[in-house]
């Protein structure tokens, strides 16, 4: 690989130049799926001369890119409902990633290490600001790919939804919606950890049969062959619910909110049903009257927020995964030039598993 | 006052059979506001005698009677949103009330002490058991009434909000609906007495004014004359909403949320405009997505859950009380027959402050 290096292969120490691609948005996309009118692929030429790197900084060559649906959420050119800013027009897009350091300007990184970007360009190639990295130990034990599920941000977000504010007890009933998606396929693993009774609701027989057969669900049901959720709730909780980990918000939660038992906690990490749509077209939930009488707390919640206890999610999902009692599945994307599809994949009810894009192999 | 001694008066040592007039429900009304097709009164015979009082229980004349709005909620003949089960057809009503006793089989019980239920029969006397008693002290310094308002159901109600669940910090924007209602009235001036910065909105210019007067309020709004409540929070809440009190439900709180601050606190203890509604005709809430980003709370409750709180309560607003900073206004009606009125009122937007029935005075 010469100075023009596109991307494939080791990053040699001579090497001073490289062509990378990365995504950028070129226009918001209020509603519907993104498409290339909106995010797009160029290629720009990386500097990896010592000069041209600031100290404190690193050049990296990605390896992996964790494809989670608040990206939607950052494309809509309006603030509602936000999670992060919107992303900047003409700038690259960023994403959770895992990448190699190829240049190091920062003593604590060596050029080798595998490290986590929370905000990675979404690029084959970047020279970013080392503060936000985290070391990754390929010699631990763990797939690299479960550092961006499991032990990533859909991992991170079905613990914080079930152990720190769902918090069902033995034998509670819990229901997790998009089950077999990123955070729900752990979800559900993780409330079967502590005893409970879980129910899974997802968008094709196929991913049915993963639930109750992979997963440990104790039922799931597809709810694109279900008329009314409220019979469905019915059959699947007779007991009524005591947690709900809601990832998709609009009718499943107004169903929800008809057999909440009391002091039931709805902590919500996503409403996936909604992000297409413009405020205005989504859905009402008629029923919050419910949570009075019921005395239930829905309750937002994003990482970031959380971040101080990282270290000990962290210990306990390795032990999980140690023990075998955490199951992942990926479904894996190669090359940046799928970010498009693999993006447009994770609203699509035919995804399964934790989308991932992967860089280089 | 002979045997039949119709109510009024005091009930003399010799008494053994009293005319009471009780209020029952003859049919469930679903939808709208409850009228003589479902709320009759009616005149029962009511035993004196000391045989005919069994053991525990105490015969009591009513002193006055709490309006509040959950009452609706027991006369739908539908469990949905239910704080306490819907009332029988037939029997007596109940509402927290005060009386004196007349009777005693209890000993802890005098005749003349005055009395607190929580289920009180709708009446002018009742036999009751004497379990759910508690003693008002006359000789507190503080005026009946306001132990059913400050001290009572709305003032406990508002404490929860504020004190326990909205938790707002000094400078901290609350904001509250139904302001000058029975439990937006005290919710304020707990918000103010922390040292927020307190908006209200309410249905009359005449109520603003009280808001901000009487109750001291920074800033209250007619919402009978906003026709866009976006725009009357942008106004009211140039830094947005740290807490909300909801009181209200349905189309507030779709407003609120797009004002909600990061961590948000929105403790709800009723829907009011939400009750007269049979629930597919509710007004649906669609932007609840913005819990999300925002890390909202939205916490439903009743004040039932919170009973060993209330000594704590109670000394509190005691101690406001008798520093003068918590003020009270009662919309008081007279007479056990003024009860489907005084129900009505609480519904009407001319309704200013606590609703009460003074049965005897």
């Amino acid at each position: 690989m010469g100075g023009g290096g596109g991307g494939s292969g080791e990053v040699e120490e001579g090497v001073t130049v490289v062509e990378s691609r990365e995504w950028f948005l070129s226009a918001y996309a209020p509603e519907g799926l993104p498409t290339s009118d909106h995010l797009k692929l160029r290629t720009v030429s990386l500097s990896l001369s010592v000069d041209s790197i600031p100290d404190q900084h690193v050049a990296l060559q990605l390896l992996w890119i964790s494809i989670d649906p608040y990206l939607r959420t950052r494309m809509t050119g309006h603030e509602d409902g936000l999670y992060f800013p919107q992303f900047t027009l003409n700038e690259v897009i960023t994403a959770f990633g895992m990448a190699r350091v190829i240049r190091s300007k920062n003593s604590k990184f060596t050029e080798g290490d595998i490290v986590l970007h929370p905000f990675a360009p979404v690029a084959e190639y970047c020279v970013v600001l080392s503060d936000f990295l985290r070391k990754a130990d390929p010699t631990a034990g763990i797939a690299l790919p479960d550092y961006l599920s499991c032990l990533g941000v859909p991992g991170f977000a079905a613990w914080i939804g079930i152990e720190v504010l769902g918090n069902p007890k033995p034998g509670s009933n819990v229901f997790v919606s998009a089950a077999a998606g990123g955070v729900g396929m752990f979800a559900g693993q993780l409330a079967k950890i502590k005893g409970c009774r879980v129910v899974g609701s997802t968008g094709s027989d196929e991913k049915v049969k993963l639930l109750k057969e992979e997963f440990g669900y104790d039922e799931a049901f597809n709810y694109n062959k279900e008329t009314d959720f409220d019979v469905a709730l019915s059959k699947y909780f007779p007991n009524g619910i005591d947690a709900y980990l809601d990832n998709v918000g609009g009718k499943m939660l107004q169903a929800v909110l008809n057999h909440v038992n009391k002091g039931a906690r709805i902590p919500v990490c996503g409403m996936i049903s909604q992000y297409n749509k413009i405020w205005t077209e989504r859905e009402g939930v008629r029923n919050l009257l419910n949570i009075v009488g019921k005395e239930v707390k829905i309750e937002g919640f994003i990482i970031g927020s959380y971040l101080d206890r990282w270290g000990e999610f962290a210990k306990e999902m390795e032990g999980h995964i140690k023990e075998g009692k955490i199951h992942s599945k990926h479904k894996i994307y190669n090359g940046i030039e799928s970010f498009l599809e693999s993006l447009a994949s994770i609203f699509s009810s035919s995804n399964v598993g934790k989308v991932l894009i992967q860089v280089k192999p």
